[in-house]
């Protein structure tokens, strides 16, 4: 085993139940877990400068290989001296390894021993990555966290698929441990446990991920399909078993209701599209439920997306101006319904690390799907 | 005649040959001159916030009356209080009077002596405009500053066509003035100067409106297909006639030359999609002239869209990242264009004034074409 240059500390500052507040540090800065990503796919997190990140609370990003790589292509990124230089962001970032996006490819690649073929979405170029590739791209980046190369195991899987799925992923997650650590690495490394629904999978996914002495441990393969019982199985089976001192990260999860019952069972780390996605789509977060912008209902209503809530948005706008500029298509639109979602998201990640502060998290909880459950019947 | 109540006061502070450095103030703010109106067509400047408006240098911000009206409506803004508080702009406003939108419509509208009928081009319904009705609607918009309802002269057309076309929005000057003094009006109105490229017109035009005291004079019917020799020729021909008192505003233009050759001719207001809607298609203003960002020459270019440039874009992002969102669509790259073009006109501005103040704009204008010339030349 190689000798892990050790560029991120990771400190468990509270506990609460299986609950953990926690702090990452890196050079660039640290981050309060448990802590949400916002996702910059191209460089971007969209409708947002890095300034308007870090004015709603976000402290680090995740940031999507694949798409980089094919698009500006690694040599741009390498003249501007990596990820950060490149989109001006200067606290942490997290890479994923592209496993997933290529695993979402479907038909369009073919996966072997050696790694994934596939053609560019981009201009239909001929594309091979493989754990070793993987690492080499996020080194270039420069990426804080960097990800294993996996494959995502496809729901519903058998065992049997499932768990030949998870042993090739172990395979590549080795392989691509030792390229990471040849040479001083500019980050961390996570491992991600596969394995599937099934939990004697899940175990041996992580045996054998910490055997290798990952930084990290993420959980993969879950929020494709599987119902919400069977995700909190996955984790309450897992979860015990993953060692503390490791920050642990769900990859790809989720609703806020999801994000606050991972947390409940031990998690540290998530990522989602939703809020940025959800702000171009005119769906709005509010404490009450989600609400669509669109809707006739605001026409001429002169009140912010949530009152109290002190966003820029709320702090300046209402809800018939939003919907109007959606009405109309206008950028400015997107940008505003951007800052309230992740604003609601950063919000929502804040008041988790002070109730586990306060070891008031199951009340928290209690509180925040009592809110949720009334909205979900009020909103529209 | 109806007693003006004077929301607007200007002051010519120093003058240049024929060029003036002025300021306008109003309860809302002063705007110095010569200024450049950034255009907030439907209540938002494309991809801006108010505050990045306010960094590039804005003071005063143009809205369109007929897309307002049509969308989201008068009974909408008229709940927030007025067109300020619905967009969150709290400095001056300008607003046309929608005629030249009616004009555009061509073949869709119907124009009578009482005012123009014709389909809303949203949701087909019919919409009728007269001056009174336009002094109505820009009253409720709050417009610090509110235009004439006129007919736009057709380019060509002959010496009869232009006079009975001029004649008609000189007699809807009139009404519109009755209506917009006819109670407490919230801003200051402009009459706008008619008569195609005909100088006997033009003279007239302006008698007409100053037997009726207009605060303000606009030229209008230009920028509409006449060639850069013919608009100087109306310039000339008219401007030394204005009243010396009363603030200038060419409705419309233009490219950066352009506006500098009307300040040199003595016009003290200008506004222009050119830099918003340049920005959007990837065209980059520089000293040098316009550069398209789309450019392959660009792709792995680490410096800035102008070298010297302070603004946040230049400040902080390459030509390579600019062209990387560009072709990814993202938005982000439309928000950073549009701060670079607009800080490129505000600083233009900016350095007029100072050349007034300081007797040397034509060396100013010598200098700004000779490096524009060999920018047209070099440029991609």
């Amino acid at each position: 085993m190689h000798r892990v240059v050790s560029r991120m500390q990771f400190k468990v500052l509270a506990k609460d139940g299986a609950a953990r507040r926690g702090r990452l540090n890196f050079a660039r800065g640290s981050v309060e877990t448990p802590a949400f990503m916002p996702v910059g796919t191209y460089g971007t997190v969209k409708a947002m400068t890095p300034e308007q990140l870090e004015s709603v609370g976000a402290q680090i990003l995740l940031g999507n290989t694949f798409h980089l790589y094919l698009r500006p292509g690694l040599d741009v990124i390498a003249a501007h001296g990596g990820l950060h230089g490149f989109m001006h962001w200067e606290r942490p970032l997290l890479t994923d390894s592209g496993g997933f996006q290529v695993w979402s490819l479907k038909e369009m690649r073919k996966i072997s021993e050696e790694g994934a073929r596939f053609r560019s979405p981009v201009d239909g170029a001929p594309v091979f990555l493989s754990p070793e590739e993987s690492m080499r791209i996020q080194r270039v980046l420069g990426s804080d966290i960097a990800m294993s190369f996996d494959e995502c195991t496809a729901y519903p899987a058998s065992e049997a698929e499932a768990r030949a799925s998870m042993e090739l992923s172990m395979r590549w997650a080795l392989r691509g441990h030792r390229a990471y650590y040849a040479g001083d690495p500019p980050g961390a490394l996570f491992g991600i446990v596969q394995g599937g629904v099934h939990a004697s999978l899940r175990a041996a996914s992580l045996e054998a991920l910490e055997a290798v002495d990952f930084q990290g441990l993420a959980i993969g393969g879950l929020a494709v399909g599987e119902s919400a019982a069977e995700r909190r199985a996955v984790l309450e089976g897992l979860v015990p078993s993953m060692p503390g001192h490791k920050p642990r990260y769900l990859m790809g999860v989720g609703r806020p209701e999801d994000i606050l019952e991972a947390v409940l069972r031990g998690i540290d780390m998530f990522d989602c599209v939703m809020p940025t996605r959800h702000a171009r789509n005119a769906h709005l977060f509010t404490r009450a439920g989600v609400i669509n912008i669109r809707n006739a209902m605001h026409h001429k209503d002169t009140g912010p997306i949530e009152e109290g809530c002190a966003c820029y948005t709320c702090s300046n706008y209402s809800r018939s101006y939003l919907r109007h500029l959606d009405r109309c298509g206008e950028i400015l639109g997107s940008h505003l319904n951007t800052v309230h979602n992740l604003y609601f998201y950063q919000r929502l990640m804040a008041e988790i690390r002070a109730a586990i502060e306060g070891g008031r998290l199951a009340a928290y909880a209690a509180e925040f799907h009592a809110l949720t459950g009334q909205g979900s019947r009020a909103a529209d």
